[in-house]
């Protein structure tokens, strides 16, 4: 077996984030002692994915609390509330970030030892995640046929989470039970995600895997049998629209085209229930220069002006299964995924 | 009024292209005094784009020519053979190439001065050209709205023809009808034609643009209100089906989706009638390298597997309209395409 991929660690007393800027040339650990360097990290993607964003500021919080003197709640709740607020500040699409957040606002709140209470926090949200990548890999794998290619896009792997992974936690537990062939990432532009880390974590587990540029989806889908296509997501609605990397409704578009299923893999603290559709989730526009300049050089001619979306919405209908920690949504929409939310609701 | 942009020019003894990997940081002509040097241009892409790789082999066969001695008819053949063999050899998608050539070879057929004939030939498959891309700029600019915002995809421009372009001669025309508010250019990995060569097309020509990256397609489509997709084509069988640059699909199954028309700018020479379906055209598989490398850095894990298909097919029902320099093919099939080849055929 080979190790645990883990993009985030606890050292006691500080965080440690694996650069994935740096992958796969350097594996290098930066090590972040308060918040505003975390919210720095995440605002620069040394750590990016949905879940591994939530999971990091909950850690940030857990910093902030480490640098105060006072254990009195009211005391607490004003010298915290800038960490929360500059973290909320740091990427607008992610729900898993404002959904850690809230927790933590809970626990402050809560008053009583709240330096020891974040910090649990912190360790019980890393440690969960991981859990419900598991189950969520178990879930998805068992709509996957023996023997099939599918393809993935961006990086929904153990990097963008706790660990193991989301969309790829669906295709390591779908790999180890003999049902994937091959595994097609699409590069996933301006970042190449999918070039720098989804096959980085593919190789790494031994899986077989071919990159490509995400032009040629729909080349890939009809000449290479491609029966599912899996991703993460970053905010999902109550209608079941979901925000992922950008390049994501354009692959599910083309599935439908070209009879391939969509799989969405998330926990259900991706889901944005206060989000009626899409429509509503902000997306967030990031620099030009990272689609005009490669590391230090211009692509461009000088001052070409580029749109840098980094997120789509993609409409619950072009979906065929959303799969969480507690199961899977079939051809999902707002009374299916309320029945969801109310059935794991009552069994806790 | 802008200068016109000359991808190729003829110079009394020897071709010069533009060497197009270096755009647009540097805009350098090379000079070519035989047919192996070309052979290796086109195949390097110092020149790309289906009708200026026919004009470039036409020039070739030129060159091929002057450094022979006879002028005996049987001589030419044979000893022009290995340059139409070397230069058939160096792309296998664009049909152009071969189109070009196979006017040489009736050229060479028909005896007399062959070498001034072959001179002759390819400077009116030139002139031809950029004549006939002026035809098709009127006829596609027809087709769309005032005040439009249009799409493009890879570069089918000035610089992938003899001069103003098939795609982007109907942006042309369009824009000084005044139609065009906004191109939108993917840029179109992994060669970037879009980001380096599209963009520098239009801003030369002071036409407003904005790069995206190739996955963000839907959501410009969606946001911006495109009106048309307009793309070139590297060869369009007998029923329709267009074999263009990789992601061309993509952007047609979106388009439809989206209610957004899909239209194809090329001339005549780009049909090949004796493919019946897109299925029968060759498709070009490029380097790995192209994908896994960025100049001499590798962005991928060492020995990543990558495929790199450089075109793909579009079917013909995603297609609303055909433009060659004969007039506008809507909604096109096997019959319209037939009876567009014999009114034309007819009139000469």
């Amino acid at each position: 077996m080979p190790t645990e991929i883990e993009p985030i660690r606890w050292r006691g007393d500080h965080l440690e984030l694996l650069d994935q800027r740096l992958l796969p040339d350097v594996e290098m650990y930066r090590a972040y002692h308060d918040t505003s360097a975390v919210a720095d990290a995440i605002r620069t993607m040394v750590v990016r994915g949905a879940p591994a964003i939530g999971i990091t500021a909950a850690y940030a919080m857990a910093l902030a609390a480490q640098h105060l003197k006072s254990n009195e709640a009211d005391v607490w709740h004003s010298a915290l509330e800038p960490a929360l607020q500059q973290l909320a500040a740091s990427r607008p699409t992610a729900v898993n970030l404002f959904w850690a957040l809230d927790r933590a606002r809970e626990v402050i709140a809560a008053g009583g030892d709240v330096r020891a209470r974040l910090l649990d926090l912190a360790l019980t949200i890393h440690r969960n995640d991981i859990a419900n990548n598991r189950r969520i890999g178990d879930f998805g794998a068992a709509l996957i046929e023996a023997n099939s290619n599918v393809y993935t896009h961006c990086n929904a792997g153990a990097l963008a989470t706790g660990g193991y992974g989301t969309a790829l936690g669906v295709i390591r537990s779908a790999f180890r039970g003999g049902k994937i062939a091959h595994v097609y990432a699409g590069e996933t532009r301006p970042w190449l995600q999918g070039a720098r880390l989804t096959s980085w974590e593919l190789m790494h587990d031994n899986i077989p895997c071919t990159l490509n540029v995400d032009g040629a989806a729909s080349w890939i889908m009809q000449q290479k049998n491609i029966r599912w296509i899996i991703v993460g997501a970053d905010r999902i609605a109550a209608n079941g629209d979901v925000a992922n990397k950008i390049g994501t409704h354009n692959l599910a578009i083309i599935a439908r085209h070209c009879g391939v299923r969509f799989m969405v893999a998330a926990p259900t603290n991706t889901f944005d229930l206060t989000a009626a559709t899409g429509a509503a989730i902000p997306i967030e526009q990031r620099d030009a220069n990272e689609i005009t300049h490669w590391q230090q050089g211009e692509l461009t001619p000088p001052n070409c002006a580029a749109i840098n979306p980094a997120f789509d919405v993609t409409t619950a209908e072009l979906i065929d299964a959303i799969v969480t920690e507690h199961g899977v949504i079939e051809q999902p929409n707002r009374e299916k995924i309320a029945a969801h939310f109310a059935a794991f609701n009552r069994s806790h």
